[in-house]
């Protein structure tokens, strides 16, 4: 990317900040979804699990909490459940209904409509059930706990995730193949941010962050999933795209400025095109 | 009911306290989702949750938290939760799949499937919510909002509710219209229970039950939900249905047995044919 400041020496570093991230979720992931009878439910669930591309909020969810002096633990339980409700939304975006047309590239489907309707269904549930099992009494952090599941439920509900997919919809339908520049704006606010982005406000609730830090957090990831919602588009107007993705990135880094220490190299990382 | 004993006299009481509670649930249903914007959103959500057929668990959870003592309030955020999931999961067991065996009634659809396919979707991140911010800080009952998360996530989820669906579907797919006992057995121990029933611990945890309440209402409400499953099906043999319905009331009878005060009447009410 043509924004991208110089940065091939502390490349490789960051992505192994990201890669060890990423492999931690996995590992969680996999032994809180174990292949085991019965099996109609948890092979699928597992193969939706791991079979969908992966997106940054988990990631950053961990980052967030890292960077405000939280352990990694801490938010490892919520970064495992915005993977599974990821991939339960991507299942159902995918689901092949009647009425829905066929805008999105088409993808494998391992399992039959039903089940890849009904597994998701449970995925969900099975998120907010790491998360509130991860829930330590010993620890006193119930309420850091609750604020989470009431971000993630916002996030993924009604004024979330659903209201952005709808949008969707409704724009592939009107324009075919082409997303208009107001409905593409609808759209971003409404998924790519909570889909993508806002969540790491997550992390930095469970690792323990100020109010002011929280906001902070929240809106660096907002941009940071705006951005990112962008960049996977195609443009009709690859200029006017380059110039709303640098105005992202700055915008995403003036929120960064408030904080201190190593960690915010890693997460700025996100937004210096590392990833 | 052949099974009912005489009880012509309680019965308009009993049914006032239902009623009351039903009422008071969609009280505060309709608070919590108004029809604003955006309408695409939330026209469909008040549609599919008031239209959805009332069932017990919600009720029920009210009823178990007065029982051991609590006030219907600390219930309320747990049963309109219930209510949203249980109408989140009727839209999508009637969602018109490609590959869905037609076994069941069809019911009138008054959205598209996409639309049926994604507001049920934003409503149970959406029970979570209710259920999450019920917690008061002040009240001192983190503790036990977390415990009913996890008890509403683990009753929706893969080892419940869902993975009795996919039962039934199977049942559906290689029975036809007649249900085996043997498939039957199974789809009740997965489905009733969680669906109609088991969810009554919910409303003994936040209403501050000790742990051996917690386990005979949890009973209880199992075998009220067991019994439910049962009557509504069609038997192809009548009598060992009743058989089956009558031994399920007397084990949730002593259940009962334990406690004391005139709110056992009202919740005994359930299984003694009122309703």
């Amino acid at each position: 990317l043509c924004y991208s400041p110089p940065m091939t020496i502390k490349m490789s570093q960051d992505q192994s900040y990201w890669s060890s991230i990423n492999a931690d979720i996995e590992a969680h992931l996999k032994q809180a979804i174990p292949i085991r009878p019965p099996l109609s439910v948890f092979e699928p669930m597992h193969h939706l699990t791991f079979s969908a591309p992966r997106n940054t909020a988990p990631a950053l969810c961990i980052a967030a909490c890292e960077l405000v002096g939280g352990h990694r633990d801490e938010a490892m339980a919520a970064a495992s459940a915005l993977h599974l409700m990821h991939a339960a939304t991507f299942a159902h975006e995918n689901l092949p209904l009647t009425d829905r047309p066929s805008f999105r590239p088409t993808i494998n489907h391992s399992f039959k409509p039903n089940i890849e309707l009904l597994v998701p269904d449970g995925m969900v549930p099975f998120g907010f059930e790491l998360l509130a099992k991860s829930d330590d009494p010993a620890n006193n952090n119930s309420d850091r706990v609750l604020k989470v599941i009431v971000e993630i439920a916002r996030a993924m509900g009604s004024n979330g995730v659903v209201e952005g997919l709808y949008k969707e919809t409704l724009v592939g339908q009107s324009d075919g193949e082409e997303l208009s520049d107001v409905s593409i704006g609808g759209w971003m606010r409404h998924t790519c941010k909570k889909k993508e982005g806002e969540l790491n406000a997550c992390g930095a609730i469970l690792g323990g962050a100020s109010e002011v830090e929280i906001v902070k957090l929240r809106k660096y990831g907002l941009y940071v999933g705006m951005r990112q919602g962008y960049l996977n588009r195609n443009a009709s107007n690859e200029k006017e795209l380059q110039k709303v993705v640098a105005e992202l990135r700055n915008l995403a880094l003036i929120e960064l400025q408030h904080f201190k220490g190593h960690k915010v190299e890693a997460i700025s990382s996100f937004i210096n095109g590392v990833l």
